[in-house]
Protein backbone atom coordinates (compact mmCIF):
# COMPACT_ATOMS: atom_id res chain seq x y z
CA UNK A 1 0.00 0.00 0.00
CA UNK A 2 1.51 3.10 -1.15
CA UNK A 3 1.21 6.18 1.58
CA UNK A 4 0.59 8.94 -1.20
CA UNK A 5 -2.28 6.65 -2.12
CA UNK A 6 -3.78 6.41 0.96
CA UNK A 7 -4.08 9.90 1.91
CA UNK A 8 -5.23 10.30 -2.06
CA UNK A 9 -8.37 8.66 -1.38
CA UNK A 10 -9.89 11.54 0.90
CA UNK A 11 -9.18 14.01 -1.60
CA UNK A 12 -13.20 13.31 -3.08
CA UNK A 13 -14.41 14.28 -0.06
CA UNK A 14 -12.45 16.87 2.40
CA UNK A 15 -12.76 16.11 6.49
CA UNK A 16 -12.54 18.97 8.70
CA UNK A 17 -9.71 17.17 10.46
CA UNK A 18 -6.02 16.15 10.55
CA UNK A 19 -4.56 12.93 9.62
CA UNK A 20 -1.06 11.39 10.95
CA UNK A 21 0.43 8.44 9.35
CA UNK A 22 3.21 6.43 10.48
CA UNK A 23 4.79 3.40 8.69
CA UNK A 24 7.35 1.41 9.97
CA UNK A 25 9.53 -1.01 8.78
CA UNK A 26 12.07 -3.21 10.20
CA UNK A 27 13.94 -6.16 7.99
CA UNK A 28 15.74 -7.98 10.16
CA UNK A 29 19.22 -9.66 8.15
CA UNK A 30 19.19 -12.45 11.41
CA UNK A 31 15.71 -14.49 12.26
CA UNK A 32 15.24 -14.58 16.08
CA UNK A 33 17.89 -13.46 16.69
CA UNK A 34 17.40 -9.68 18.21
CA UNK A 35 14.08 -8.67 20.42
CA UNK A 36 11.56 -6.74 18.58
CA UNK A 37 12.57 -3.50 17.75
CA UNK A 38 9.85 -2.54 16.40
CA UNK A 39 7.48 -3.53 19.26
CA UNK A 40 9.84 -1.07 21.47
CA UNK A 41 9.47 1.96 19.14
CA UNK A 42 5.53 1.72 18.93
CA UNK A 43 4.63 2.92 22.36
CA UNK A 44 7.77 5.69 22.72
CA UNK A 45 7.06 7.31 19.24
CA UNK A 46 3.63 7.64 20.13
CA UNK A 47 4.88 9.34 23.08
CA UNK A 48 6.65 11.46 20.97
CA UNK A 49 3.67 12.49 19.01
CA UNK A 50 1.18 12.71 22.54
CA UNK A 51 3.48 15.65 23.36
CA UNK A 52 2.95 17.32 20.34
CA UNK A 53 -0.68 16.89 19.48
CA UNK A 54 -3.65 15.87 21.66
CA UNK A 55 -4.19 12.16 20.85
CA UNK A 56 -7.62 10.61 21.30
CA UNK A 57 -6.79 7.25 21.87
CA UNK A 58 -10.78 6.29 19.70
CA UNK A 59 -8.60 8.07 17.19
CA UNK A 60 -5.65 5.91 16.89
CA UNK A 61 -5.32 2.77 14.81
CA UNK A 62 -2.27 0.47 14.95
CA UNK A 63 -1.45 -2.15 13.04
CA UNK A 64 1.57 -4.67 13.45
CA UNK A 65 2.61 -7.36 10.96
CA UNK A 66 5.09 -9.90 12.44
CA UNK A 67 7.33 -11.05 9.57
CA UNK A 68 9.49 -13.33 9.76
CA UNK A 69 12.23 -11.45 7.94
CA UNK A 70 10.13 -7.66 8.15
CA UNK A 71 8.37 -6.41 11.10
CA UNK A 72 5.78 -3.54 9.63
CA UNK A 73 3.79 -1.56 12.01
CA UNK A 74 0.83 0.96 10.81
CA UNK A 75 -0.47 4.17 13.18
CA UNK A 76 -3.23 6.39 11.61
CA UNK A 77 -4.22 8.91 13.98
CA UNK A 78 -7.19 11.36 13.65
CA UNK A 79 -6.42 14.68 14.93
CA UNK A 80 -9.20 17.15 15.85
CA UNK A 81 -9.23 20.28 14.39
CA UNK A 82 -10.14 22.02 17.86
CA UNK A 83 -7.08 20.26 19.49
CA UNK A 84 -4.43 22.44 18.30
CA UNK A 85 -0.37 21.25 17.99
CA UNK A 86 1.19 22.29 21.15
CA UNK A 87 4.57 24.34 21.38
CA UNK A 88 6.96 22.49 20.88
CA UNK B 1 6.42 4.24 -3.59
CA UNK B 2 5.01 0.97 -1.71
CA UNK B 3 6.59 0.47 1.84
CA UNK B 4 6.88 -2.91 0.76
CA UNK B 5 8.08 -2.69 -2.56
CA UNK B 6 11.02 -0.80 -1.22
CA UNK B 7 11.88 -4.17 0.62
CA UNK B 8 11.11 -6.77 -2.34
CA UNK B 9 13.79 -4.86 -4.05
CA UNK B 10 16.57 -6.44 -1.57
CA UNK B 11 15.65 -10.06 -2.02
CA UNK B 12 17.53 -10.88 -4.92
CA UNK B 13 20.63 -10.24 -3.30
CA UNK B 14 20.23 -10.94 0.39
CA UNK B 15 22.57 -8.46 2.76
CA UNK B 16 24.43 -8.54 5.74
CA UNK B 17 22.31 -6.00 7.59
CA UNK B 18 19.01 -4.57 8.84
CA UNK B 19 17.30 -2.05 7.72
CA UNK B 20 14.78 0.05 9.29
CA UNK B 21 12.56 2.62 7.46
CA UNK B 22 9.66 5.31 8.54
CA UNK B 23 7.75 6.43 6.63
CA UNK B 24 5.35 9.56 8.10
CA UNK B 25 2.85 11.38 6.33
CA UNK B 26 0.95 14.57 7.92
CA UNK B 27 -2.19 15.94 6.12
CA UNK B 28 -3.49 19.12 7.13
CA UNK B 29 -7.18 20.33 6.62
CA UNK B 30 -5.84 24.02 7.52
CA UNK B 31 -3.19 25.13 5.39
CA UNK B 32 -0.67 27.38 7.15
CA UNK B 33 -2.40 27.67 10.24
CA UNK B 34 -0.34 25.36 12.19
CA UNK B 35 3.42 24.95 13.12
CA UNK B 36 5.05 21.92 10.95
CA UNK B 37 4.04 19.15 12.73
CA UNK B 38 6.69 16.60 10.64
CA UNK B 39 9.41 18.79 11.51
CA UNK B 40 8.85 18.66 14.91
CA UNK B 41 8.52 14.83 15.13
CA UNK B 42 11.46 13.82 12.84
CA UNK B 43 13.98 14.65 15.38
CA UNK B 44 12.41 13.18 18.17
CA UNK B 45 11.34 10.10 16.59
CA UNK B 46 15.46 9.45 15.60
CA UNK B 47 16.05 10.29 19.47
CA UNK B 48 13.90 7.48 20.27
CA UNK B 49 15.61 5.34 17.48
CA UNK B 50 19.61 6.20 18.95
CA UNK B 51 18.54 4.82 22.16
CA UNK B 52 17.33 1.58 21.00
CA UNK B 53 20.15 0.73 17.89
CA UNK B 54 23.59 2.63 16.91
CA UNK B 55 23.18 4.78 14.05
CA UNK B 56 25.73 5.51 12.04
CA UNK B 57 24.94 8.99 10.99
CA UNK B 58 26.43 8.42 7.59
CA UNK B 59 23.39 5.04 6.95
CA UNK B 60 20.44 7.28 7.66
CA UNK B 61 18.69 8.81 4.21
CA UNK B 62 16.37 11.45 5.36
CA UNK B 63 13.97 13.08 2.80
CA UNK B 64 11.47 15.65 3.84
CA UNK B 65 8.54 16.95 1.42
CA UNK B 66 6.44 19.91 2.46
CA UNK B 67 3.30 19.72 0.51
CA UNK B 68 0.67 21.95 0.70
CA UNK B 69 -1.68 19.85 1.94
CA UNK B 70 0.43 16.58 3.06
CA UNK B 71 4.19 16.89 4.69
CA UNK B 72 5.80 13.44 4.62
CA UNK B 73 8.91 12.39 5.88
CA UNK B 74 10.89 9.12 4.60
CA UNK B 75 13.79 8.43 7.62
CA UNK B 76 15.68 5.04 5.74
CA UNK B 77 18.21 3.46 8.52
CA UNK B 78 20.93 1.28 7.83
CA UNK B 79 21.60 -0.88 10.94
CA UNK B 80 25.33 -2.87 10.97
CA UNK B 81 24.58 -6.51 12.07
CA UNK B 82 27.53 -5.85 14.88
CA UNK B 83 25.88 -3.25 16.09
CA UNK B 84 23.21 -5.14 18.40
CA UNK B 85 20.22 -3.62 19.35
CA UNK B 86 20.69 -1.99 22.73
CA UNK B 87 18.59 -3.26 25.40
CA UNK B 88 15.34 -1.60 26.61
Amino acid sequence: MSIFRFFNKQSSAPLARERLQILLAHERATVGGQSDLVAKLREEILAVIAKHVQIDSDKVVVKMDRGENVSTLEVDIEIPLDANVKAA
